[in-house]
């Protein structure tokens, strides 16, 4: 009997060419697919809350997926972590209504950045974190972050150069703390353009090394012109952390 | 001019043949050597405390070797943390005492075993754990652990069926600690056989999920027979954590 599921998926990004399936690449989406496929034996489609890029990874990205089968949810995720890449896991299956769709429920998404700035290179969290020859200045980038809270227009800090819909999104949160030597950025928001979280903290990183004033945030927000902002950030450092419904 | 130093080296020993240098083989006193013979234009031993079999990790192997540099401490830990694979760091160089060993004059270790025995399988730090398919019982483990702590003959529990030499050891303590779905062993002693922790680990599980009791470890120390022992658990779940000196 056809069910839409919802799951939650958790993947190490540092193989995969993003979420979005590609023909002949690997990618999360396209993993999630054909294992799904093979369970059910008819093609499925799997929705993803977003598109997270090549290299980024996920705590808790949220698909859902309409699935023909006499499976409990249970025995749907211990197949798909039994044949999905040790990379990928699938924390949750649920049965949710017709209605639930990943992408257009989502309301609001939690992402965090990661940097590393100590003398010695970092070991066992190596593929998740971006390594910086300097340390930024965190009073510096809070000020600075302070200008992208709220709603504005970010084309400014958008990847993608022929967006035409609107760009006026929402983040109500950015943190920036410190703990030893790790730096760690939080963005809460209402949806983030292609590439925006590693844009905004290229430019943060930017203020926080004395490169740009916080102040000069202001005015690439108001340019619309994403050569104004810093540069992309690394995806390793990027983690999807929670999708909101 | 020629002066001893002390290393402590972290590494993820996944992709390495275990510390020991091998003719064209990646291990972990290899890449050491060959990056210190670079740095001085000579050839240079490095002395570990120890010797980690393929696939297990440190936080702070020790290391000891005479260089002929005129680098400071920092310049060296920095050229060769430029030069050595990802996986391996140079958490801390310092001159020391010609009669210093990092063999000889290691005086206790601490190791760390790690296992997972969730419904999900581990994403993030799946390299450095062991993944059960069962629930193993720590009480019963502790209980089994309480015999191997002190002084014994640890032949049954040696991996190398040649060795001659006594197998009497001192381990101190041995905890047993879950932290959700993780199960922890930390063993501490006085010197380690040759994978000796990990056939105490493959032995206490046997005793956690119940294929063994307790007091049979009791037996098998009295043995002095490897074939009396459980297996040996795999390298991943195991990590140096520290030396005494």
């Amino acid at each position: 009997m056809k069910q839409n599921y919802k799951l939650i998926i958790a993947y190490d990004g540092t193989r995969f060419y993003g979420w979005e399936r590609q023909p002949g690449r690997d990618t999360i989406q396209g993993k999630l697919e054909s294992v799904l496929t093979q369970l059910t034996g008819a093609p499925v489609e799997v929705i993803g809350a977003g598109r997270t890029d090549a290299g980024v990874h996920a705590r808790a990205m949220t698909a859902s997926a309409v699935l023909d089968t006499d499976k409990s949810p249970e025995a749907i995720r211990d197949y798909l972590n039994r044949y999905l890449p040790d990379a990928i896991a699938v924390r949750e299956v649920k049965p949710c209504a017709d209605g639930f769709h990943a992408r257009y429920k989502a309301r609001g998404k939690t992402y965090r950045y990661t940097c590393f700035d100590g003398a010695v290179k970092p070991v066992f969290d190596r593929r998740y974190v971006t390594v910086l020859d300097y340390c930024p200045d965190e009073e510096r980038m809070r000020r600075a972050a302070a200008y992208l809270t709220g709603e504005h227009d970010f084309a400014a800090f958008c990847g993608n150069p022929r967006m035409k819909k609107s760009a006026v999104r929402t983040v109500d949160s950015i943190t920036v703390e410190r703990r030893r030597d790790r730096v760690i950025f939080t963005f809460h928001g209402n949806g983030f353009l292609q590439n925006m979280v590693r844009i905004m903290v290229g430019t943060l990183l930017e203020v926080g090394r004395g490169l740009r004033e916080p102040e000069d945030v202001q005015t690439i927000l108001e340019s619309r012109d994403r050569r104004a902002a810093g540069s992309t950030a690394p995806p390793e450092g990027l983690c999807l952390m929670k999708v909101d419904y």
